[in-house]
């Protein structure tokens, strides 16, 4: 296997990071094989053209349908708004094509099930778009967690705080509506967080949520008439995990001055680890095994004796970007499917998020403890 | 009023901090009534005496009910275990004294109704020992916040972590009994980020709790056997004020690294502000208001411009400790005496502050969302 | 002009860093001509081949001479170590092409000068790897800086510390020789700070130096023999800037503990700016306007209202990389050439950086004060 | 030795630290001497009869030259402006009292030769107001370079920043005089500076100094008209200590932002420490012996483990201020006399201090590097 042909529906935001990772993996991951940048799908096929010519992609096109059943195509690579994942996910698998997905993976936890299920029925590899969680750092506490470098886990406290909604006068957008964003917060932001979560402690097996929708209502950019916001602005609960640990959550997408305030503290028996996203090269460990008087948070800089960033750079401390954790994205993905091995994030993952931000949600409309796998049928 | 006669009973942690900010307050607040070190109280007659001369008080005495009705006493100043407050605090009042007493005020919120009742009812002037909202910055933070600088609030994250009692090998002691302690890391640390919670931001209305013991037995000093541990290590929290904004509250005394992490970050539709005990000379805050391309989380260093600070030192930035909190919380209750008038944080702060401790308990117990009123009666 | 063809020479930490930017800069800026990776050269022929087709490059080859002279050639791209600069930025643009060197420009002033004068001379455009200016961040200073935002320049700390020969055993390599490293931490770091510095403040007048080595002797990997080191470990100077400004600079390859501290605070009437590269994401501004109750430094990140950035991410605080900061320089090279105007870096600048490293050299000798116009003849 | 009675002359910002300090260090350190608040002295009989009051002190007297002789004074504590230290320090010295005095000892090398040599011969303890080393935190600097904990010291950056005289409208005081001030910075930021150097590295040998008065006018608040700045607003130099370290200084009282920039890094062979005044309860340090995956700097919060820390508070991370670092200085003094045995800052130190800024002056305007031993004679 020498090189995979990818298609890719979708120019927004994570559009163009995916274009960017894909034609950027080979120069830092010469060994995996390479991305092929076959075919660009957008709905509008001026901007696909134009677009597919500016990202390298060979063609473009406006039929995702075909692209999903196209012979010629390896990967189908889903960045589109949320409501339309499902629909494409199943096309792909069922075309027996692998399959990389921006989060949420779907709606719903029962649709989450049904393209999870698919894609393990059908033996094709997926990944959910969790670039966070690729971060070397991250890699890092993963390790120190399991190692038992920092002991036993005894609670948890984790934030995805922004504020691209904070300002009411923001225009209302399909992130706003039900049908097509799902849960507003939770989908966007708390999505990444839950599943950090998992990645470092295990599964979450229960959750007490409150969410709050501050904003009702949004100008619409169309009419500029007042619409209704129909999910929240801010999502908070309490979380216990089924190794014992504990944990809060507070996920805002109106949580002014916060601009990637990804967060989260371990506190363990022997040590602590602490991490923001804001400061993604920068990974806090405290350790009660350093002598008394020197002890303190140690501010571990990135660097090539962490995992996958040696790839960018053989100097340490010189940086890693958000999009350098979308190649690493991209890179675990081409090695799944070269070794036909599944991955942290796949769908299965991506299933267990949507459960979770749902059992969050059913909580907090009933005022009580829910637990995961309840809410998962 | 020139001067007010203050009898002491207690010469642990709080007793010292107390004596050292009788002794300052003077040289700091000239302009307040005098504090005269008339009479220090321990159980012990030896430390009692010995502890006087070091710090300055006029007499000694092992009799805490007689310093109480001492005609020439004007405060009583409790700096005991949590369990002696009730007792001492209303002998005090009963005699008609001015009473300063460490929090927690009470084990449990029917006697702290009783105290406060009691001291509204013979007119005394009461102050709790919740130094840390006496920080100049804390006061800024609430002008900030009153003068609506940063807007309608949204949301509230506090936290109160510390490691204390981290390590498992760390002996029993009194705080662990529910008897003589109340609850365990709500009564020591929570007690503090709950009354800071309703200075800047007004009564919490509701609660849902959820609290655990990891460690559930330590080593008995005395005996060597292990003893069950009767209170929570973790108390985390989602709490509603009555103005509308939701917060979340994570209170742990087995936070390992943490040594005063007292925080919270206050998110509104103007800015924000960020605060952090362990740097308590530093105040962030974010002001949508700023020049985009410029705007960013600003580092207030404490300064003469800011309430209280110039009492200690006419420069900027040169640092003010926990320590000059308890000089101003003193100058505080001084104050309250010589003008007849209540302060933040008195005892009817310190009866609020019990019964939504006890609240917290009561819904994680019952794993229910807890009004505050409610759990008051 | 659509495309301009790259030969790069050279593979080693700078030559992938190139590759990267090289492959990724048209998806993040579509709208300049597109870079083809035509040729990689390297002195082994099969690690020039196997990376060729790793970095995606068109052809390899051994013969650096024939690719300066190959009419298929527009931009000859050099990576190699210091001492091959001369001879190959020569020979390049003796042949009209356009040229893409790393730092230092060489090994003296007198090189430099001629290799500048020759660029001139030949009419190609000329860029110099001095990528940490290309920074959003340091575009948003430079603004700052010459919008009077900060007022009348007072003063500026420069530093560049990292730690890569710290330990004495870190093995000789040809960076110790003065025939092909020429200086040491001057030429390594001093050189990225030294241009930032009159990137932002203009041209630096004079300098008194001081240089120490430290290690005076190194392993040599091949014989396992001591060698003799024979450039600074620690450059230290006192600077004057033509503005006024004055400054001190400790540049050092054994600071322990630093990775990439690149770091300045400059201080004005009006204001101050502080950055340091290890969070390279973030600028921080002080504003003597704003109101003195709220008057701190701002800690700005990075977003899509600073220069550049949007071309990565649409979203604020999301962070880039050190290897975007590449992708920027190789875009800033492309608009060069399109428009056919000069940019700051160009071989004028690393002309005007080899001259004051060099007055550096001769100040520290010489235990003078040293003129940077002076040192240049 | 029971009791020490102290008269204090001067009533400004130091006179009320002094005497703050010297009410509550009996409290803190109930084992050294107590010192008794025996005579306030100010030139205005008013102002010394009220603050005396406010302070605590006995008695107030507008006649220091009586005070110096006064059989019941033990030592004489001089708060004035820095012209006035010599004549009192030597009427102190002359009547065989103790002497505390605030720094600068004198304007003058000669002078303060004078005064140290005159200390020496009458046999009395001595003390600098240097209070920022009397900070655990620098104590446990020390420790870990004395103990070989960082290895071989390589080099030094220090810098003391301010910016009470960046604003040109600042009016013109004794401070902006040589013959009041002496020295600017120098005198008043940069002794801090250099005795803290000298108390970590030892002696400075020698240095190359660049002084710069950026506001050469100010106005007189008397007369209202523009009057001439006769010191400096910035002191920047290269110094090398005698065990080998180079390092560089800045100081500057313009310097935009900082409040009390204190700051240090100090680089060596197995590690590396770094302290900023402005976050005095925090020290960072970097140990070459971290595991490589873990290793980063600590943030070392100042705690009971730390020396003089528990003396204000039995728990760690709580925060000392700045007054408290006055309390340690003070018990320092109190103990020199009680053992009689010279302490670190003596007015040896105060000596060497003032010889250092005269070297800086000296080097700056002869512009090359000047050896202190030779400029103290």
């Amino acid at each position: 296997m020498k090189s995979l042909k990818f298609g890719l529906i979708g120019t927004g935001f994570m559009g163009k990071a995916h274009a960017i990772a894909l034609r950027s993996v080979g120069t830092a991951f010469p060994s995996v094989p390479s991305p092929v940048l076959a075919c660009l799908v957008d709905s509008n096929a001026e901007r696909a053209s134009s677009l597919a010519k500016s990202w390298g992609f060979a063609q473009s096109s406006t039929d995702w349908q075909g692209l999903c059943t196209d012979p010629d195509i390896d990967v189908v690579d889903i960045c589109t708004p949320n409501h339309l994942h499902k629909e494409m996910a199943l096309a792909a698998i069922g075309a027996g094509k692998h399959v990389y997905c921006e989060k949420p993976l779907a709606l719903t936890t029962k649709d989450a099930a049904e393209i999870a299920q698919a894609a393990r029925a059908a033996g094709v590899r997926t990944s959910m778009g969790f670039n966070y969680m690729c971060n070397p750092l991250i890699e890092l506490a993963k390790q120190a967690i399991e190692s038992g470098e920092i002991g036993e886990i005894f609670s948890f406290c984790g934030n995805y705080q922004e504020d691209y909604l904070s300002d009411p006068a923001t225009p209302f957008s399909w992130r706003c509506l039900r049908a097509q964003g799902g849960h507003g917060a939770l989908a966007d932001l708390g999505t990444h967080l839950i599943n950090m979560a998992e990645y470092l402690l295990g599964p979450i097996a229960s959750v007490m949520g409150s969410m709050t929708t501050v904003h009702r209502q949004r100008p619409d950019p169309a009419s500029g008439e007042m619409r209704n916001v129909e999910n929240e602005d801010i999502a908070q609960a309490l979380v216990r995990f089924a190794c014992g640990c504990t944990g809060t959550m507070d996920i805002s997408r109106i949580a002014t001055g916060k601009k990637c305030g990804l967060t989260f503290e371990i506190f363990g028996s022997k040590g602590s680890l602490s991490f923001d996203q804001e400061r993604m090269n920068e990974l806090r460990v405290y350790k009660t095994s350093d002598d008394e008087k020197l002890r303190g948070y140690r501010t571990i800089l990135a660097g090539p004796q962490h995992p996958d960033y040696a790839a960018f750079c053989p100097a340490p401390g010189h940086g890693l970007g958000i999009n350098d954790l979308k190649v690493i994205e991209v890179k675990n993905l081409l090695k799944s499917i070269e070794n036909d091995e599944a991955i942290f994030s796949d769908f299965d993952n991506g299933y267990r998020v949507q459960m979770i931000t749902d059992a969050i949600y059913d909580s907090s409309n009933e005022s009580r403890w829910v637990n995961t796998e309840a809410a998962a049928n």
